[in-house]
């Protein structure tokens, strides 16, 4: 007999059929046991009557157990069906059950409704909390974001790369990258492949990767991790920071509708609400989002400014997102694009949304001559992006691009309040899988 | 006037078109300017007459400069055809051209067919030769392997997740870990998402990932990085190891597939031919192909036995791959499933193809007293693996899965002679972008 998905069992009402799943609930009711069964499509209640040649290794069987189970596929009366949970309307009537695998007595509640755990001991048990509905919504999810960021990237003729994660003495330095032993030299964890994406853009044009990034922050705030995902683009023959802008804008509503389309039910399940992309998205400088908040020009905005910006915004479009762009040339790293008109604000875009940045931005410098020029008033040491400056050396186009993590993205889709939750294996300056202890 | 890419140019001829790209190649006829020009999508050839009012431009613009180009599509005339290059029937008669960006005079010859560098000036030099056709078409091949990785096993259902890149205190140890300092502790970066592939299976039951792994492996052999992206793949509710050398073998079959589709031009630039799969790749024990080879059975086959016994494989079935099975269980790592018939030989696989190994795979235990059971004798310590215990204590199906390389299969597809040449950005013990300095 060929296994048939639970997903799949509607369309098989009055057969016989063969799933294998484990079991999620147990329901004992004496005469009869009821089962709630699962397996990677889905879940559906099997009943186990009394006259079943299955009652006795019913009695037996537990909660994740694994288990082969036949049986016939009935339509429910009409004063049972559920129309909230799928299969809701059938029900399976066992007639066999073959045990695959055991389980011990779990630590706690996993049933779909029973759950609930601080975050901590889910973290402590993400082995077993990975099988949770719960968890499975959340990174169906995060699966959706990145694979859907990958399609819209090469819908859009961008070529992938992988960057690298081990990556020489960085230029930019600072207290925030991880040292790795590398035989008897040292090396780095990379903190950005930002360099690698602009030199592998001069020679294919536009490209993107899907790449770890490390960094060594010791704050363990509800929205660091060492470890994350960025989602990478990079683009040639821009002819200003606004095509850039235009190609994070159409990415980032891809990458809601795909998540609308494939995972309406894990949206459901987690009470998730899209936030609104509208026909454009408002696009303003950072010197007009002080004006909007009342406040004198500063270099950036603090947390608070984020939230209340986004708040004005909202009122005034009805559009969760807003772009800020033109930040103090000084303020940020050497190879950003000055404006023309106004050389000490820059042509990076920060993308925020209910209340935070998601993605950040903008057109780089393509002109040689100018990039020597920043380096040395960066203060920067040439030897140590010897390869990048080689690359722009020998022409190179007007571009720019765009980077967003996929944690915190995930993060915000789904209103999750820890970035831990958006994680799977999390890992903080406290945490790699189990607590770290002293040694 | 929009851009149109070079490889669309030949549903242009008769009118006036915009490119963008770059110059690949000059000849300065004197009263005429030949060019190569090259954008993503190709080259063509360019031709700029006396009379063109780009003529004065035309003598000042150099190799790699960064241009726009207005210009007439024109037919070539017969005895001017080359049918060899995309674009030999047809050249650009250029009316205007502007620079966006100049180079500098290239440090060696970069034309398609002058180019002819030793490895460690091609890797010296990698943000530049990255532009040439032998190494774009490399790539473009490897992001196909990649690609269409993903796409087979989305096809099957597997759930894509993120293998996380530091670890903690690994179970397996060896001198071949990296060690990295996180915080006032240690870490470790990742040598395989092995035993995390393997907990998220046991929710998802068929999961895959893209993910890097690292090896402190002290040799610069022509086989050795540091750093690799590798293919993984886990399958849960198997019946036996041949479920997972089915659907590797499906995975190869359509990868090679896909590189013949989508590479075609790649494979002609590079001379390369792929490997032969036949309709069911030959399947043997380790016992048997020491019986082929006419050798004592021993632990497993070394280099120069693997080279002859892929021969001898050829010759009698005309297949390039050969699948090997029933290792010494000993020999193998703890989470291998021993046959049942003759448990000193486990259910462990490898795919050899053109004498060496491309995949590794098999069935692993699923049972959580048998996994506790050599958990001990394999003398491991389960503090260190105690997560992955317990996502088996709770009841797991019998499962299995395989890996491979994206790197070695770039190398053996292309008939590569080092693997450095199927990495963008390699890292060995001597060089990470650059050569390591002794510091």
């Amino acid at each position: 007999m060929q296994r048939i998905l639970i997903g799949n069992l509607s369309e098989y009402v009055g057969s016989e059929v063969l799933i294998k799943g484990w079991v999620s609930v147990r329901r004992d009711q004496g005469k009869m046991v009821f089962f709630d069964f699962r397996d990677r499509s889905g879940s559906v209640q099997g009943v186990v009557l009394p006259t079943s040649a299955a009652i006795e290794v019913a009695k037996d069987i537990r909660i994740e157990y694994v288990v082969e189970v036949v049986g016939k596929v009935n339509k429910r009366p009409e004063k049972n069906i559920n129309a909230k949970v799928q299969n809701g309307d059938i029900e399976l009537e066992v007639s066999n059950i073959n045990i695959l695998a055991k389980a011990e007595p779990l630590p706690f509640d996993m049933s779909p409704d029973g759950y609930n755990l601080d975050l901590t001991t889910e973290l402590d048990h993400r082995a077993l909390t990975l099988r949770h509905p719960k968890l499975q919504a959340i990174f169906k999810v995060q699966a959706v974001i990145i694979d859907s960021f990958r399609e819209f990237m090469k819908s859009q003729d961008f070529f992938e790369f992988q960057a690298p994660a081990i990556v020489p003495a960085t230029a930019e330095g600072g207290a925030e990258v991880f040292q790795v032993e590398y035989f008897d030299k040292k090396a780095y964890l990379s903190q950005s492949p930002q360099l690698y994406k602009q030199i592998v853009m001069t020679a294919f044009e536009r490209v993107f990767s899907v790449n770890k990034i490390f960094r060594a922050e010791p704050s363990a705030t509800t929205r660091h991790l060492t470890e994350v995902v960025s989602l990478d683009a990079e683009m040639a023959f821009i002819s200003s920071w606004r095509d850039v802008r235009d190609m994070s804008e159409a990415t980032v509503r891809f990458i809601l509708g795909e998540v609308e389309r494939r995972c309406g039910n894990e949206l459901a399940f987690l009470g998730a609400t899209l936030p609104t992309m509208i026909a454009e998205t408002p696009t303003i400088s950072l010197t007009e989002a002080f004006e909007k908040l009342g406040l004198p020009a500063d270099k950036d905005l603090n947390p608070e400014q984020e939230r209340k910006l986004c708040e004005i915004i909202k009122a005034e479009t009805n559009s969760d997102f807003v772009y800020i762009w033109g930040y103090p040339t000084r303020e940020r790293p050497f190879y950003v694009y000055p404006n023309l008109e106004h050389p000490e604000f820059n042509e990076g875009m920060d993308l925020l949304c209910r209340g935070v940045e998601w993605l950040s931005g903008g057109r780089r410098i393509n002109d040689y001559k100018q990039l020597m020029d920043h380096v040395d008033k960066w203060g920067m040491d040439p030897k140590k992006i010897e390869m990048f400056l080689e690359a722009f050396r020998y022409g190179v186009p007007p571009e720019g691009g765009f980077a967003f993590g996929a944690e915190r993205m995930t993060m915000q889709i789904l209103g999750l309040k820890n970035i831990r939750e958006a994680t799977m294996f999390p890992r903080d300056m406290n945490r790699i899988d189990g607590l770290l202890s002293g040694e």
